[in-house]
């Protein structure tokens, strides 16, 4: 962790100006009929999960350019985002990818107390396959063939379940690549069947305050098809499941010039709707940082998201889900969790009285308008009086520079080689 | 319609070579274990709806280049629909749009008689504003804030019901334009349930031998959501509704780059499949004749219906929707029933045993040549053969041509000016 | 025109929150070393010309719903673009578009004097065919197979100069929709070849001071090949025609996905950008309001152009190009120009110095958020303060509201029908 | 390599029915005016590379499944290389990527001699980084902000041009992956500027018979901006550096829906096309099998081709480019290559004649039929006949699966863990 002195320091130095522009931008929202420590109040209540894969440098097939100090194991790795949420007071808790993060419960509950996290949803992994695994995923997991391939990748999300139980989640994630690369590869039908068996006898073992999220995705890994394609039998999977079961939405998963705010309307229209991995693309499931390719987009599903607040029950899972190829996942991780929240402040700003009253009324424009003065308010200030108030940093990405925690990491773990990726 | 001695006439001088061909393929074909006289059956057999507005020159938003003896009513569509099936014998049947096609249905029955024909699934209109009607649709129509609009939009599709059990239909397609053109325009949500309660009443009053086609379609007219926007939601739609109620597929109302045979393989697993407009595009709806850009994409949609021929009360209807802008349309529309027929039979010549036995060995690459080895077949021997035995043309368009049809009927309806379009 | 005591009263009620506002930001500004007053100068300075036909309600293949009070010639929508410019002050001058306005010289000279307004690039329409023309385009026009066709499209093009001279214009916009519906419709290469030959007959016609934009655009009207598709081709037509031909970029006519950013960096970098029409799209060229949908991606595209401001001789036109077919024309037209200032403004704000210190150093990160500084800045104020010191509106849109001038022009003109569109 | 026994006996039961099929197609042929045995000649001479790293299985950032007997390195390859041009005839030449391939020269061309394959163009590669590297590609390499680098990568490129000319390659081919990751990351003008500059010292030191290929793609591993981008960008490169310089164009590596045809014929029309990377996709980069998506789409671009071939000094290079997932890498090779074979022989089956004439009469209908009845043959017989005149297989997958070749290649090569990408 960070000395607080440090960060005390840092914020010292800003404080004067974030008080400037906090007041200022106070009384311009007064204007506007908007008490600005509600929405303070409501940022800093707001927290988005890490993903504990978020903190190495991520890669494509192409090569992977690590950094320095890239954690070894899950212990480092909590070590990086519990740097991540003393700066920025945005992350709470952790989503574990299993097996990458297997370790004995008892030692992952006491590192997390230790670094103040908690743990989110577990992340089962049957995309890939691990040294001395009886049957190999190269043709699918959940869907496969072959009923013993089936059944030992249902296993393991089983052993997810166990081990999630075991450490305070509540809940498991299920995203696989299985599809096909060639017209007339797979069966559609018979796949998906197959699917949405095994999913059963995983919905089966799920405790009873436990949620299921299946993921869906266009493409990659599979470059034809992929079972679970689209938010359409993303639906049609957890309709069959049944209550606990829902749809997680990963913003970079959909074909270009897709309407994802409508999606998230229809899955929290039909009571489908589980949780998101933010991100950001401009291609494909690119995994940039979330908001930097298209803040407005971000901002968009967050006027979904709170006009849907007063819905019953109504409790999606965040986390950010990013691959940081040229950055130092915990400033990309900081900063993307700031975005988050930056969206959510400006989508609670929309005077949603006067936007109902204007598209009752067919005005388009001012409509429009009403929602993108939310947006177009620079909440900057609000954020970092969140920060500042929970004990994080006004400048978490300057406190950070000004910590030499990187260089200490890198010191303690051993440099990876530059090789690796080359899959073309 | 056409003489029938310039159709035998122009056979005569094909009919030898077409039987040396079909007859190279037949002995080909029984090679592969396939009868290609059960094949040709099939084809025979297998009819596609031709639309009634197909057969005027379509156009776009800058403008429409009208050719030379455009129908004037539906009437004198009848005319030149009974021609595309005196020569083509793939297109029985015609689909009406109310109101442009609102006539005496007596009289309707009568013509249809005269030229050979029977009527497909009507079709509604509530995209545009009618002379003399009484709200507008500028800002929706079976969705529409406003209940009187909404309640119109009602009326009109029930009198669509009405005419269309005078004239022996048995089915509505409902296609609305409705959505937004700015984010913030519309309450997605309360959009998408307005447009529920009003297809309720819609299905309330559908006949119990009749079935309701919705249609998803991504965008155009409205360019930022579209309240039925994909086929998640339609099939949403079609489950709300009930058993008499499916989903529409459109081959061109897809995002870029989307499976499109998953999504029909998807609703058929569903029991929702109602049936298709097809036609083909290369960027949004284009419209473009069937199979003049993606060929192959066309061959793995009807693989799916073959695959699903088999399935209970499996029964989708099939119909052409193109915009004919640079052609002569009664030549494009014989072109494409053929090509949609092309289709059909590669799918029926795939050796679904052994493709089947492929897939369960992963063995992706014969898979794909087994599925391939279908769309490879060059299969015009069959639809030419198919057409002869029904009584018409080996080579349509040159008989078409031959018969000076156009010339005719340039004569008979008067010209159209060249002006039109312009909505830029 | 708006009767100016109506503007300074609606500007009277909100003086003293836009100087709160103002003083604010410029406090904050400063902090940031920058001065409010210089950008609010430039700013001041800056103008997008407004297309006539942007002030009729625009529509779709499929039906136009027109509002009130149409302009009915290009007198009335001279009128229009007079409100606009006086309300929002950031649309100095008109574009006109021939034959559509095609008037005596010295009359539109009046009237343009008159609303206080000027001529911008002149608009040549070879896209539609006009009452009693010779030569249809229905297969193209400076592309078409025929010389004849050629040559009448040439001389239109030339007689838009000559009209373009008379009115003080010093730029012709070419824009074809020639292209193809089919695969083998036209040989590609041929179909350019005659194009570039026609483009050398209007290039040689153009006076010393006048420039020749090319557009390019993806598709629509044509749906298979289009004979400008692309920025690439478009660069070829520019190179080609030699020092006055420059390339036009509207935003709405790229490929999915494209980095329209780059793209304008390379014309810049090879001496070819012409300028711009303006207008935002989520799909297609949707012609929606420009920064309605993707206000970053405008952002992105004026950092590269306030980044090569200094470029010796770097003068792109920019101009508006929009269909506003859900909202009140005038409205649409004084927002958009304010949409194109505001990313104007938050480029001008960028911190270049730094910036170009973060790429140096390959801080990906700080890079990123320097740049994103700029578009975070809510410059409202910078926009309001510059229409009101030149004499316009604080809040146009309000001030037009109040002053009734839609319901004077609707009872002056003639109500247009209902009909339209209908070409599908 | 294997026994040519073995391909002779499964040639001969496959003999009497190929010839069978070719008699009828050449019957049907000759009705046609065409002569089977001239167009067999041609699709005999027509040779594809094959790219060294092909005959490995492939992977993604997800993962990798490695089969059995991968080779271990370039001579490995080579005997991989040499049983898919045993078999298939088509494939005469295999391309080196450098470092990968880097052995002695007199070995490579030993060995390349003994499996009867020349070597075809040059691969260099800087999106890597590799054991002992002075500097680092991680933020770009003929592009990068530091000189060093630029320097080191300049000095690879050279490196290959040297190993190139001592075993008799002719071209060298260049792709970097260099952009960014953010909007900001990098001066976009900038890092084309050193781009340009350091291709312009590779371009210095290219012997007088060589030719340079650059290659542009729109993303991937970069996911905001990559600096040669598409095909524009990658002109301006071909004009920059001279006469021996032009572009090579990859099937996946542009935008959704573009109409790569186009770009074909534009890059013909301005004498720089290089030539080609075959494989097909669906979604992105996805280096699928070739015509395995859109058989069509590939017919298009050899049309393009085969229209060119009397230009004067035109000879594009062929390369196949594809990415093996899920297949046996040498089966996927053959049959891609055949694939390639297939479009070419359809191509050439047009009726050119008879195709400029009905584009002369704006026949749009009769244009598309007359160039949509090349690829609608059956051209397999003439592929099949090419292959076993040249000393190949009828079916060359069978005789390959009948060889044992996969399974003793198993034993000799040690398997290769089952671990493998992981960067997500």
């Amino acid at each position: 962790m960070i000395d607080q002195t440090i960060i005390d320091k840092d914020n010292e130095a800003r404080r004067a100006a974030l008080a400037a522009d906090y007041d200022a931008l106070g009384a311009s929202l007064d204007r506007r009929g908007i008490d600005i420590a509600a929405i303070t109040a409501k940022v800093t209540a707001y927290g988005v999960a890490v993903p504990s894969w978020g903190v190495g440098t991520g890669g494509t097939r192409f090569a992977r350019f690590p950094g320095a100090g890239e954690p070894r194991h899950i212990f480092d790795k909590l070590d990086d985002c519990g740097v991540i949420q003393q700066l920025g007071r945005a992350t709470p808790s952790v989503s574990l990818h299993i097996p990458w993060d297997k370790e004995d419960p008892a030692d992952l509950r006491a590192k997390a107390e230790e670094v103040g996290l908690t743990f989110d949803a577990m992340n089962s992994n049957t995309f890939q396959d691990q040294e001395g695994q009886a049957h190999s995923y190269k043709f699918g997991s959940l869907s496969h063939n072959d009923a013993a391939t089936r059944a030992q990748a249902v296993e393991h999300n089983l052993e997810c379940i166990e081990i999630g139980q075991a450490i305070g989640s509540r809940a498991l994630t299920v995203w696989v690549g299985d599809g096909s690369n060639f017209p007339g590869q797979t069966n559609l039908t018979g796949q998906f069947e197959r699917y949405l068996d095994a999913m059963r006898q995983i919905y089966a073992g799920l405790p009873d305050d436990w949620r299921l999220f299946s993921e869906h995705k266009m493409y990659e890994p599979a470059f034809y098809s992929t079972v679970v394609q689209d938010w359409g039998t993303n639906y049609l999977i957890a309709k069959e499941l049944g209550e606990k079961a829902f749809c997680l939405v990963d913003l970079g998963h959909h074909a270009p010039n897709v309407n994802i705010e409508m999606i998230v309307a229809r899955l929290i229209q039909f009571g489908k709707l589980g949780g998101f991995h933010f991100n950001d693309s401009k291609y494909g499931d690119d995994d940039l940082d979330t908001g930097s390719i298209d803040p407005f987009r971000l901002f968009l599903v967050f006027n979904e998201l709170v006009a849907a607040e007063s819905v019953e029950g109504f409790d999606p899972a965040h986390m950010l889900d990013q691959s940081h190829n040229v950055t130092d996942p915990i400033e990309s991780l900081i900063s993307s969790a700031s975005e988050v929240r930056r969206a959510y402040a400006q989508a609670l700003l929309v005077d949603r009285e006067s936007l109902a009253g204007y598209q009752g009324d067919n005005d388009a424009l001012m409509s429009a308008a009403t929602l993108k003065a939310g947006f177009r308010t620079d909440v900057e200030p609000i954020l970092a009086m969140a920060r500042l108030g929970a004990g994080g940093a006004i400048d978490p990405i300057a406190a950070y520079r000004a910590s030499g925690y990187r260089a200490r990491v890198g010191e303690e773990r051993p440099a990876v080689s530059g090789a690796g990726g080359g899959i073309v």
